[in-house]
């Protein structure tokens, strides 16, 4: 995908991508550099990839090294916080374990930001798991926040922090609540990406893999879509600092699974059923018109182009090998 | 205050305070011997006081210490978690100490209660901090949560990990909202006790202090009406489980300066006005509507009497020279 049709210049400006070295870090990282911002990766490991479209900067550390993260921040415009040390499935006993791998450091990360006097700090929060189980779809901003995962507990401190930081200290913050990204560039072994797990298994001869009957639903946005946006919320300047992010509409696993046949001409690809898993909510699909109507957006990509689109680019590193497990955020 | 009143009987029940050598536990303790159950005690310190009206078992024990809080935990029917290892004014920007005195340990407290099968967990959390400054007054359970103190934060977190314990072990947990306490044992040289300090100065000849111009008004309830709605929570099954509790009133801490001149016959007694603090929100008053039908509970004790009430503890405390720092909890 390219940006050229993003509108909103950031010339001139510093943008840190924090986890930049990941699947939305990359989409992002081509968006900012399309807008004109000089750009400034932290990440845990050095490129993996090509040496095509690199940023500015390469800065490799831990989210818990501070000095690292200090030096990253220098100057900094505007800092992207896409770090996650969990994900979803995970930690739910040891609930302990996000609390120590994304707040504590997120907390640190604030503190710097305010001492470093950075512009502007954008949060990516989890619009799938903040809300919990909703009870009217699709789920508007405002609606109660009751997560049943530890990650998404996690994502929600952080923005009660976030707006702590902005009462006390001036932080200027923007938290975008992010639905389901997918598209190039996403790792089929990561579970959270279920359309890239879910393609990978149809390309290699493996059974789709779902989770309880399959009707969990899930709103799904490509990620070039999620870049444009993320870059117009740097921004913004509107009273909002909490907007959903999402592609509009609300995909069955099996809706996936029959639509991913139909991409690569298969018919009645096997599915093997697991268990359903305590911290899916039923169903998730977040109501977008805030963020459209402020920041002048909506998605460009429908699904059906997005996933033949992701099919090209899987398709395509299947065949080069370079399909590799990608660098840790 | 006596109990005798309480109706809500808890014979054959076991409870556990947690933090229960302090001013509301001091409360709750005898609420509790009152209803019939058997009363064990943890908290940092041996009882201070004279050894009347003890509990069956005291528990000395640090919040950290897994054992001691296990052994504590032992047989429950009913925890209530009343520790605070912050208070409100503390830890705004090192925000990091409210995590690792608050929450962390209240998730290791969540893991004992599943594995110890505690019947219920009753958490008292804090309805002047939770909501942040109000849009509307009296405030809502349903009401934004957007904390202005990190402690607000930290208790805001706790409740979203009662739910995820809820949903994924089946703990069974009550929240208590709980305004601005105070009464008799109320310590006048801890910061969160406005009414016990400003008493306590008049009494001593001190000028009232008073920060910003003193309209910030606050949700006073006496800590015998806390008792006995705390008590009857344990025992509630009904599906609410967040509930305000205040007093019903919304007063200043000019009002509070006025009424205790004229409670202890002070003409213009002196004050000195200090800088507004950034952590107050200017005004805080909740709705109680839902503790009042879910428990058939109300507040019996009006505000001048509940006053003259604590100012006659406090006269006889200064008197027989008993008053005293209380042991943390």
């Amino acid at each position: 995908m390219k940006y050229s049709a993003i509108s909103t210049s950031l010339a001139g400006s510093k943008a840190v991508i924090l986890g930049g070295g990941g699947f939305i870090g990359t989409a992002l990282r081509e968006a900012l550099h399309a807008s004109g911002a000089t750009v400034t990766i932290f990440a845990r490991h050095a490129p993996a990839g090509p040496a095509i479209d690199l940023p500015d900067q390469w800065i490799v550390g831990d989210f818990n090294d501070t000095d690292g993260l200090s030096d990253a921040l220098g100057g900094a415009t505007h800092v992207f916080h896409l770090i996650n040390g969990s994900i979803p499935q995970s930690a739910n006993w040891n609930v302990r374990i996000e609390l120590e791998m994304n707040v504590l450091p997120t907390l640190e990360l604030l503190k710097l930001c305010v001492e470093q006097s950075v512009g502007k700090l954008i949060f990516i929060s989890s619009g799938g798991t903040v809300y919990g189980p909703p009870t009217v779809v699709p789920i508007l901003e405002t609606a109660p926040t009751n997560p049943i995962s530890a990650y998404g507990v996690g994502k929600l401190a952080v923005e009660k922090y976030l707006g702590l930081f902005h009462h006390h200290h001036g932080l200027d913050y923007q938290v975008i609540r992010l639905a389901n990204p997918y598209g190039p560039h996403q790792h089929p072994q990561r579970p959270q990406g279920v359309v890239a797990n879910m393609l990978y298994r149809a390309m290699t001869g493996q059974p789709f893999e779902i989770w309880g009957t399959g009707e969990v639903a899930r709103d799904f946005i490509h990620v070039s879509d999620v870049a444009e946006a993320i870059v117009r919320s740097a921004r913004y300047g509107g009273e909002h600092r909490i907007m959903n992010l999402g592609g509009g509409t609300a995909l069955s696993v099996n809706r996936i699974a029959r639509d991913i046949e139909e991409t690569l001409g298969l018919v009645d690809h096997p599915r093997v059923f697991r268990e359903s898993r305590s911290f899916d909510v039923p169903i998730n699909f977040l109501d977008t018109s805030l963020i459209q109507r402020e920041l002048d957006w909506r998605p460009s990509i429908d699904w059906c182009a997005g996933l033949a689109d992701t099919a090209d680019w899987m398709r395509a590193a299947l065949e080069a090998g370079t399909l590799r497990v990608p660098s840790p955020v």
